[in-house]
C-alpha cells in the first residue's frame, strides 16, 4: 500500500445507497486533495451517478463492481455466508488485500461486523471487536464503547475495550494520555456487578488512565475522555441519549408554535438556536469505529446523510493517517509480553 | 387504619432535611385537606420548623420523635443494623404498623431498600422490590422500572417487574390495559441476551399487555407505558437521561449569551422557553416507588427541593387511593393460582 490514503466506500449500503455515498465522496475528495477513494458496487448505478455529477477523475476516485448487496434487516449469518459478491463484502476484501487503508459503510452493523471478523480477523490478543463512537459532551467528545457488537462481556473483553479506546483516542484526538471511566451505577449497597467490579481491577493494572467508575451522566460533563461498558448498556445509553434530544428539540419547536407571541420569539430566537442545533447535530458526529479488527473499519448511521457520511469517511483518513490497528496491536502485545506471554 | 390517608415522612433524610421536608408537606396539606402526615425526627427541630412555619394543627401533622438519622453515604447493611432509631426505620415502621399507608424519604437508596424490605417485607411471590419511576416523553410519561434496586437479575425477575409495573400504572394513572415493553438493542445478529429472550418468553405468558421488545430511545417516544429492564442497565439509562438533559439545558443558556443579539433574542424568548422549561422540569416528577413490598414507600430525589418533594408526597397519595400493594399482591396470587401453585 502505498502512502496515498485509499478508502473504500460500500457504495450500496444504508437506507440511501450511492444517492448518498457519491455525493459524499465527491465533497470529501474537493475537501481533501491526498485521498483516493474507490466506490463498491453496481457499477452501471455508480457510473450514472459519477456522470450526473459531472465527476470523471478515476485516478482519485474509481469503481470496483460487486453484484450483490446486503439488505438492512438480513441477518448477518445469511449475509456473511450467502453473499460473497456483496458490495460491503468486496469493500472489506480491499482492506484485507491491502488496496484500501479503510472501508466505511452505511450498511446493517451486524452483518459488518460479522462480515469484517470474518474476512479482517481480530488482533492477536483480541477476542471480540467493538463499536466506538463519539458523543458531544459540554467541552467536547466523549468516546463510547461498546455500541452494541457484544452483548454478554466478560471483565477481560470490558478491559479489551478499555485498551482499544484508549489507543484509538490518544492517537486520533491527539490527546497525550486520555482518562478511561468505566461505566457503572451510584446506588450504595450495590455498586455494580461482578463483571464490573473484576473488569475495574483489570483495567487498573493495564497501563492506561484509568480513572475508575463513572456513571450515565458522566458521558456528558466532559469529566472522562472513554466511557467502557458492554454492548447491551452501551446501546441502551446511545439510544437513550438520541431519544432525550429528539424529544426536546421537538418540544422546543412546538413550544415556538404554541402562540403569535412564541412564533415571533422564535423567529427571533432563531439564529441562536441555529448555532445550538449545529452544536449537538449528529450529522457531526457520524462515524463509529469498529476496533480491535487488522483493518480499518467505520459504519456509518444507516440514514445518514450527504454531510454524515462524508464525516464518518473523514473518521476513517484519520485512522489510516494515525495507523490505529498497529497502535492496538503494539500496546496488546506489550501488555502480554509484560505477563510473560499471557493477556491477563 | 382509617379512610383518611396518613403518610409518615422521613423528616431528616435527604440533602436538606426539615428544611425541605416541612415546608413541602405544609404545601401538600393545603392542597389536599383530607390528608395527613407524620414528620419523623428529632423533635426539637422539626417544632422549630413547624412554629416558624406558622403552623399548629396538630390533627393534621403530628412529630414522632426518632434519635437517629440515615446519612446519604453511609452503608445500607450498616443503617440497618446499627440505627434502629433513625427517621427512615421509624417512618417504615410506622407503615408496617398500620399507623401510616405509606412513607415517603428523600434519604440514602441503598439504606431505604434495605430497611423497607426487613421491615415491611415482599408480597407474597415477589422475589426483590423494584424502584418505579416516571419520565417525561413525548405524549405523557413512561413508567421506567427497574432503576437501580437490583443490578443482576434473572428473566423471572424482570418478569415480576413487568407484573408489579403494569398494576402500578393501570391503577395510579387509569389506564384500563397499559402497554409494556422489555427493553432490549435493536442489533440484528445479537438481539439481546440469554436473559432477556427468556423473560420475554415469560412475560408474554403472563397476561399483561406486553408489546415485545423496545429499544433505549422508545422511552421518549410515548410508544409503550412501562418499560422493563434490569437494574443496571435501567439506572445508566435513567443518568443518561438527565446528562443529556443538562448538557442541552446549559448549552441553550451558553446559546443565548453569546451576543448581545442573541441575549435579547434570549429574552423575547424566554416566556416561550419556561414554558418548555417547566414542562421537563425533573421536580414534576419526582418520586420513585419501591413496588413489591407489603406497603408504600416513595423515594425522593436526594437534593429534592419543596416542590419535588410535595410531588413525591402526592406519588404515595395515589398509591394509598388505589391500594397498589394489594392489587399487585392480588394478581401475583392469581397467576401462580393459574400456574398450579407456582409462579412459573
Amino acid at each position: 500500500m502505498s502512502n496515498v490514503p485509499v478508502i473504500a466506500l460500500d457504495a450500496m449500503g444504508g437506507d440511501h445507497g450511492p444517492e448518498v455515498v457519491v455525493p459524499a465522496a465527491l465533497d470529501v475528495l474537493r475537501r481533501h486533495s491526498e485521498l483516493r477513494l474507490v466506490l463498491v458496487g453496481d457499477e452501471a448505478t455508480l457510473r450514472r451517478e459519477l456522470a450526473s455529477a459531472g465527476f470523471s477523475d478515476e485516478t482519485r476516485c474509481s469503481i470496483m463492481h460487486a453484484s450483490e448487496q446486503v439488505e438492512m434487516h438480513e441477518s448477518p449469518s445469511k449475509a456473511l455466508r450467502g453473499k460473497k459478491d456483496s458490495s460491503m463484502r468486496v469493500a472489506i476484501n480491499l482492506v484485507r488485500d491491502g488496496i484500501a487503508g479503510a472501508c466505511v459503510s452505511a450498511g446493517n452493523t451486524g452483518a459488518l461486523m460479522a462480515i469484517a471478523k470474518f474476512v479482517l480477523k481480530t488482533i492477536p490478543g483480541i477476542d471480540r471487536p467493538a463499536i466506538i463512537a463519539s458523543v458531544p459532551s459540554m467541552n467536547g467528545f466523549t468516546h463510547v464503547l461498546d455500541l452494541g457488537a457484544n452483548v454478554d462481556c466478560t471483565a477481560e473483553h470490558l478491559r479489551q475495550f478499555a485498551i482499544m479506546g484508549y489507543e484509538l483516542v490518544k492517537a486520533v484526538e491527539d490527546i497525550p494520555d486520555p482518562t478511561v471511566g468505566l461505566l457503572n451505577i451510584g446506588e450504595e449497597e450495590i455498586k455494580g456487578n461482578e463483571q464490573v467490579k473484576q473488569a475495574a481491577r483489570l483495567i487498573a493494572e493495564s497501563h492506561i488512565n484509568f480513572v475508575g467508575f463513572v456513571e450515565g451522566n458522566d458521558i456528558f460533563t466532559g469529566n472522562v475522555d472513554i466511557v467502557v461498558t458492554d454492548g447491551f448498556v452501551g446501546n441502551v445509553a446511545l439510544k437513550t441519549c438520541e431519544g432525550v434530544a429528539k424529544m426536546i428539540s421537538q418540544g422546543l419547536k412546538e413550544t415556538f408554535k404554541k402562540s403569535l407571541f412564541s412564533k415571533v420569539a422564535g423567529l427571533i430566537a432563531l439564529p441562536a438556536l441555529r448555532v445550538f442545533g449545529k452544536r449537538f447535530d449528529p450529522r457531526q458526529y457520524n462515524g463509529a469505529s469498529l476496533l480491535g479488527l487488522r483493518g480499518i473499519v467505520v459504519k456509518s448511521h444507516g440514514n445518514a446523510d450527504r454531510i454524515a457520511f462524508a464525516r464518518a469517511i473523514e473518521v476513517a483518513m484519520k485512522e489510516i493517517k494515525k495507523a490505529v490497528p498497529d497502535r492496538i496491536g503494539e500496546r496488546v502485545a506489550e501488555i502480554i509480553a509484560a505477563n510473560g506471554g499471557e493477556f491477563a
